[in-house]
């Protein structure tokens, strides 16, 4: 087997999409040591970097060591004792994923849906949370799957009004889309860097408000292996539940990032070279900047789909900035068309999950292809794939929508 | 803030160590679509290359997408059910990680221990697993903590005698020291990059075989967000408890690196593409070679130390090849010294943790540093360090014993 080789992909899927060059040369930075004052430098450097991405005050935003999943986990691991009540609006696959990682906390789930390609209404959040009173409310921002994009600007004072926690997931919408960590009363957050952050899947930004913190310090719990005497008094003092993880045990990740620098893991060096990368970039453009990028490439994307004839799937009112699901015309093979994306022009657009399956292919414009060329270059090979295929398209239409909106903006 | 600059360093401490420069070229790579055949394929090659380095041939055999204290965490908390017995024979720090890790997974966790800087004579470990009875057995293969190597080629007929599975952490150890799964009966190991692999950390490679494959199977639950109806029934037949992690959750994983390929996290590529080219090139050289190097140059470092006049702590010969303790010189301030390698030569040795704590240094020769010049150099620095903190040296004597060394082999 010879050395790493990959074909000429451009990835306008839902993600993981095609990785800003910066970051990969960031990635290509030789290691230092994990206690090296360099590298704790650049950790305390990544932490004030996704605080401006996260738009937080937050001492506690750092990175969690594995994908946007792991950071998910942490937060609901280290949140949530057995017995405790959760409320979790489902509308797609992740809310699911929230509802099944908090199960396996041992929570008592309480779950509200809408259908796929719908949001909440803040009334009904708030309904459901004075019905509910839960301890915590988990919640994701964007969801792929259905590529809504849930309002939450009210959702956090309804949470303090209840007592309860907000945690929401914005892997996939943060950096594309608003997101305000303080100003929405935020508790938790957690990310990950392969969609509009621009880098690939493998570490998990993570920011945590005061009270998050204090509600997981009650629970900390240092290893024997390093315990040192004071901690013993600590062990004593501990009212909660032990947090069911080690690893992603954010009591524990907090001590190795904070002045202590406690051991724990082993830093990923080479994901956390990216990740400051992704967030460097991010900030160098400016956070609002890189929002009204990706509402300009995606808009010209959603365009470009209507003008090639074809539906767009959900409350478009309420659609993620950077993807848009598009009804498969009738005849033709969604995953014979993918194929023929994939394997003419080297353009990867996405299947779907659950109820969509076969009938919507999702296209996103994020992080580092929300950009005019991937835009046209993409709506090019669409029309040309679904001509081979024998449906309807409109000559031209897709580039010539997407023109239009450029040309406005 | 600008982009990753690192400071030249040589890193010769317990790992994580330099990267092979080809490791680093290879995660510089671009990434393809999640399931684009070229990915799934390169996956696949990776499971083979991994059972070359395991020594194994075990189907499953792939990566968790985490540090190595990740893939611990995803093979005890996918073996181990609430209540559950296990053995842990402690020699270091690594061990009272595996107790801590299967307590928060509710076993009931029996240790028995020696002394740091010893191993565990076989008929000691065969008496406590008969008076235990545990349906597992977790050790540490090398605990950097201690230097020390537990031999471990009588362990899993012991084991499987008794009706135990076997877990071995070979993350310090893999690759530079003997490590035989199949023939010595090792159910499942997991392993890391940063140390004789020569990669960074932020990937675990796993193994398992068909018995530990077969128990994580009864314990199947697929996440409701793209379970299908013949997995409805699957659910039905669910003899254990549910894993109490999601993403840690190897039945999971499994489903998600074999044939049916059904989506769990998003793979984190780039640590993909690093591991990858770390067995790559492991099997290039020949896993007997790679041991061989690092025998040799563990052996030049530790005649070097002495040559030097250092006392070595620990039973060597049990030593790990790829890392040695050295006793502090009375007098010497351990930190400053240290601090005086990084300053002045930039080159890193390790402090140590728990009762070494202040009395040894850990020097390790592994990876890419497993090599004549690296040797050198931290021998010919240390003698001018030692010599500035007034600490006796032998003028030249690390040097020499250890060309010795070399002039031998």
């Amino acid at each position: 087997m010879g050395p790493i080789d990959p074909p000429a992909r451009l990835l306008m899927g839902p993600g993981p999409i095609t990785v800003d060059p910066r970051v990969l040369r960031a990635m290509s930075a030789q290691l230092v040591g994990q206690f090296d004052p360099w590298m704790t430098d650049l950790m305390t450097e990544t932490s004030v970097l996704y605080r401006q991405v996260f738009r937080t005050a937050n001492e506690q935003t750092f990175l969690v060591d594995g994908t946007s999943r792991a950071g998910i986990e942490a937060a609901l691991v280290s949140l949530l004792e057995p017995g405790d009540r959760v409320l979790v609006p489902v509308f797609g696959r992740f809310g699911h994923l929230l509802t099944e990682i908090a199960e396996r906390c041992g929570a008592e789930v309480h779950t509200i849906e809408v259908p796929w390609g719908e949001v909440f209404a803040p009334e009904v959040l708030e309904d459901a949370v004075r019905r509910v009173r839960p301890s915590l409310v988990a919640v994701v921002q964007g969801d792929t799957s259905t590529t809504m994009c849930q309002p939450l600007a009210d959702l956090g004072r309804i949470c303090r009004d209840q007592g309860a926690l907000l945690y929401v997931d914005a892997t996939a919408s943060l950096g594309g889309n608003p997101f305000e960590t303080d100003a929405w009363g935020v508790d938790v957050a957690t990310a990950g860097l392969q969609k509009c952050l621009g880098g690939p899947s493998g570490s998990a930004p993570i920011t945590l408000s005061p009270l998050a913190v204090e509600a997981i310090e009650a629970r900390k719990h240092i290893e024997a292996g390093i315990r040192e005497a004071a901690d013993e008094h600590d062990e004593g003092r501990r009212r909660g539940t032990r947090i069911a993880s080690n690893y992603l045990d954010l009591a524990q990740i907090m001590d190795y990032w904070g002045p202590r620098r406690l051991n724990h893991h082993t830093e990923a060096s080479t994901m956390l070279y990216g990740a400051r990368e992704c967030a460097r970039l991010l900030v160098e453009e400016g956070v609002d900047n890189a929002v009204a990028r990706h509402a300009r490439h995606g808009r010209a994307m959603l365009e470009g789909v209507r003008g090639l004839g074809l539906e767009v799937f959900g409350d478009t009112a309420h659609k993620m900035t950077n993807v848009v699901a598009v009804h498969i015309p009738d005849g033709v093979s969604g995953d014979a068309a993918r194929a023929a994306m994939l394997d003419d022009f080297g353009i990867e657009i996405g299947t779907s999950f659950g109820p969509l399956h076969g009938k919507v292919w999702r296209i996103g414009t994020m992080g580092y292809n929300a950009r005019k060329d991937a835009v046209l270059t993409t709506l090019a090979a669409l029309e040309q794939v679904l001509r081979g295929f024998g449906a309807p398209v409109t000559a031209g239409g897709g580039v010539g929508a997407a023109r239009e909106v450029y040309a406005d903006a």
